[in-house]
């Protein structure tokens, strides 16, 4: 039987995700929906041809018998609500980052999931589902490059609106570094610094752009990652792993190799969604079936707590200039 | 409604897809199973946890009215007799390469099927299908390197098992290449010529490998496909098209980039399921859902036919050393 | 003492030597020039400010005993009379290519060094002293890549002017393809054949481009060369060795890798000036090192004589559209 | 007339110097040579075959009549004192690095240098002579990327013997990317940090290794080297350049590429003299034609001083941790 899912909130991602269940993926059926525009959830309904109840707001969707699990994919700041309504109607879901817009409520997320007993939250973290990240993580577990000492990665936009802000940096795009990279070397952080080149001209006025942020991890791990978001020429995302004995790095997309105009080329991707897309469907699709098989896995609320703390750290590192501890609570055992 | 499908042939290959209908694609039930060893076709429902009734051959299986849809993937000498039958039936049929053992028996299948007045038949052709050839089909179609002129290709394998002999180069290796390079360059083949290389010493001593096939098509493109099924070093699957303006190269298949041990590496694929895996997801896909949109697409019965042509051409080129002319009827209009 | 060197013909090849000689390479000096414009003989040695004599030809700079070796960078057809007169006068000769413009001329000038006794006469094919094809041969002659089977090769220009005819396309630019692959290999042709391709709607309309020459090695190697003097898009030489366990592929010039405009790219050279510079040197070196140490070294008359005869076969092999045979004389030992 | 030189330490560097002079660079001969050990001094000249007095010491060496230039190849400490005698003599000398093992002492140089009113001092680093760097600068220097925003550096080398102690990851191996960057981006550093990574286990009890130094400029750039000098797998320079509109690379050295054993590879060095051994000919060349055309240019004694100043606030940043300020002296108009 397929899982019937509930969304809340029908707005750019949620609707992706909808479709994604819909026509993508197998064994689940969208059920229900509610978004705070409700006509739009009703439209949203029609448009993809959805056999689906419009509920009056998230919390009467997550209460619906009809409902056996929960997408949120609303404003962030809702989230955390949301979450916790889910946990204690014993409903698994799934919980587009931010899982909460703060640490405090991460905690409150991981306290009452805890308090349930069992797994029920996966975080939207999709990088860990991405093919590359994967292969990448199956040479450093394999031993062939040694422990790993250092990191070198960079994230990088061709422009973003002026709407982004400094913050921005570290809140919208280096969170995905923050949770994938902590996957990838099974590891902490302990501190972070974040220095500030040259300013690009091409970024708006109020904007520090690029930024390089320095991680440091409980093992030792030194991690640079470069945020440059008006690049100019790509969506760009590189990581370089240097351990004891070897190097290995993220594979670039795939591409057209092409000889023109006295250049041996291939194409970069422009827009995110390009680079991402099929670590979307890998991830809900775990979602679905995790809850199927009774075993929700993937990035949990202890990732998405972790990921807010390591956040919070960046922030106040990009303010003060200096090396700033990261303080992490103890990991539950629930959690390991 | 899942398109209720029937399964002739539970082999490796058959298995493969009733494996991928079940668990991987959308949109189709395996109803229906048979074959030539009934045991084992019930062995496959029960392993496989199909909720399907085991028929006692093909065609009582095409004439169920449980099934909607067949796929052919029983032993290639069958193929043309159950193709057959399914337009017989006004069945759609996807049918495992080779279509039929003949060309005349491709012509059957095409006559029968123009006789029917609408497409049913699309052959197991999966490279079409492939992320690379149809990125590759899309920088030729954008006008970028202007006219092909010419094809630089390989194929290349491992080892071979010592049943592998010399025309097997042609039937099992190159017929991929003469699919799908009709398909990208949306032309057709007019003459072969085969030549023999200094032997591989690692090829057993009954088999010519590699070799050398040069085809020329009816807008002048010459193509040149190396054929080597005991390279050793992988499977490796190369395509080069020349154009006016400029070179466009199929993509390497992305790999995490090493530095370890004096060398700077990606890794080459040594198995060619890897290579095209999910190329047969898509392939099979696009047959469900052409099916249930009405529209059955992909390589059809007259690509089929073209290929057997193509084919025998280059086994009488084999032998002859000659230049061989490729005599293909005249394409009728229903297949344009 | 540095080597006295004469130069007979100082057009653009003859100054490109005499500047090397007098401002880039060690041990030798220009002491003598001529040429069939006697005065612009002057203005060259005018112009590199070089103390050295003009000579009223090219017979009387040979015979001069302040001339102890000679570059022939002379008007081709003049090529076989310097370098027998050379020979006669007992001094090294560095010839221009061709040798000879017949078959019959390089083979008067064999007979002429075998009658002499001894090694003058070093044909200037550069590309064997090219750093890239080196480093092929040694991967070749390490046996990583079991015996050569097949070469996969290119030969393109950009584009050529109104005066390059079809058969140019061998005796101007496979020449060099003829010539290199031979020393690569340590074999040599049996047969060859010719296939034009498409036309190329860039290439003026007396020319046939591009042409794809296969060669038969007398081990069996197989190799195709692709001539394509209009890809419009760089002046690019390719050539993979399919090896029994690997291939070797010639070196990409080393370039600056762009990240820039969606695109991940390296520079394509467009002259073929910049593409083989550094050959020219060390050929040149070698020839001036060969003669002050008393053993002329390089390619040979041989290589020059078997160059010819392959050359006449292709041409042949144009015009037939047949498979030629190669017919060479038994090469004797002076030359093993 | 060959440019008259004197060389002063007869070790590994000093012999390949006089090696170079000899055998492979033009307009150059080694007319007087020098050692602490005097002995060795006479054999290096017998060896090389050289009509080259040996004098006592180095400034003797220097005064003589004979010598027209001077090349600096002894012990470190001793630098110093040999430059200043050359500047004393008013004679041109190539000092390999150190220019002085203290700030002060290249300040004291550069004071003499100034004082005597023209150019004599070029300071043998070498990587502004290396072809890859030269393409990088020049691709900088068009405008292609925009202004340089960040730069990420590797310095890796495969191991390092057991008398190689932390502080030399700055003053032998840092050094050069030091002298190269200022060089690269014409530009000045502002300050430095040191941090530590998890150490590799392949390194020796009592060595960080490795490390990331962070160089900030005048300008803004942010650059980070990493120096790994037990890294195992090769010897490996890398460096790119992140501009406002696009990323420059270093060039790969250009290498044979292979498929064979599941691997497509290239190799890489191991050794870092087959790294930079053609830019030692062209910075030592480059000596020899500036001191014969009267304008000695390359790395000078002002680029000797800076280099040193950054070396020690690297030392004092890494025993401090903390960001450590670089304080050059203001440029004299003499170095502009």
């Amino acid at each position: 039987m397929a899982l019937k899912l509930g969304v809340i909130g029908t707005g750019a991602i949620g609707q992706d995700h909808i479709r994604r269940c819909s026509q993508t993926l197998l064994g689940s059926q969208v059920v229900a929906l509610t978004d705070i525009n409700l006509e739009q959830a009703a439209k949203v309904a029609r448009d993809l041809n959805l056999t689906a109840e419009v509920y009056a707001d998230g919390h009467a969707l997550i209460q619906s018998p009809e409902v056996e699990a929960v997408l949120v994919t609303s404003w962030g700041p809702s989230h955390e609500a949301f979450v916790l309504a889910a946990i204690a109607a014993g409903k698994p879901v799934f919980c587009e980052k931010p899982l909460a817009v703060t640490a405090e409520g991460c905690r409150r997320i991981v306290e009452a999931e805890i308090a349930h007993g069992k797994r029920l939250v996966q975080v939207g973290f999709m990088r860990p589902y991405d093919e590359g990240y994967r292969a990448l993580k199956s040479v450093i577990d394999s031993g062939q490059i040694g422990e790993p000492l250092m990191l070198h990665c960079a994230h990088r936009n061709p422009t973003v609106g002026e709407n982004y802000k400094t913050d921005m940096a570290i809140t919208d795009t280096l969170i995905h570094e923050i949770d994938v990279l902590r996957w990838l070397l099974d590891d902490d952080y302990v501190s972070v610094q974040v220095v500030f080149p040259r300013k690009s001209g091409k970024a708006f006025a109020h904007l520090k752009d690029p930024q390089i942020v320095l991680l440091e991890t409980a093992k030792g791990t030194r991690i640079d990652v470069e945020v440059f978001v008006n690049c100019q020429y790509g969506y760009d995302i590189q990581c370089e792993v240097v351990g004891e004995t070897g190097i290995a790095r993220l594979p670039e997309p795939s591409q057209v190799q092409l000889r023109s105009g006295a250049k041996l080329s291939t194409a970069i991707l422009m827009d995110w969604k390009d680079r991402f897309i099929a670590a979307y469907d890998v991830e809900l699709q775990a979602f679905i079936d995790g809850v199927r098989a009774g075993q929700v896995g993937g990035p949990s609320a202890w990732d998405g707590y972790a990921a807010a703390v390591t956040a919070d750290a960046c922030i106040e590192a990009q303010n003060s200039g200096a090396i700033v501890p990261v303080s992490l609570a103890d990991r539950p055992a629930f959690y390991v």
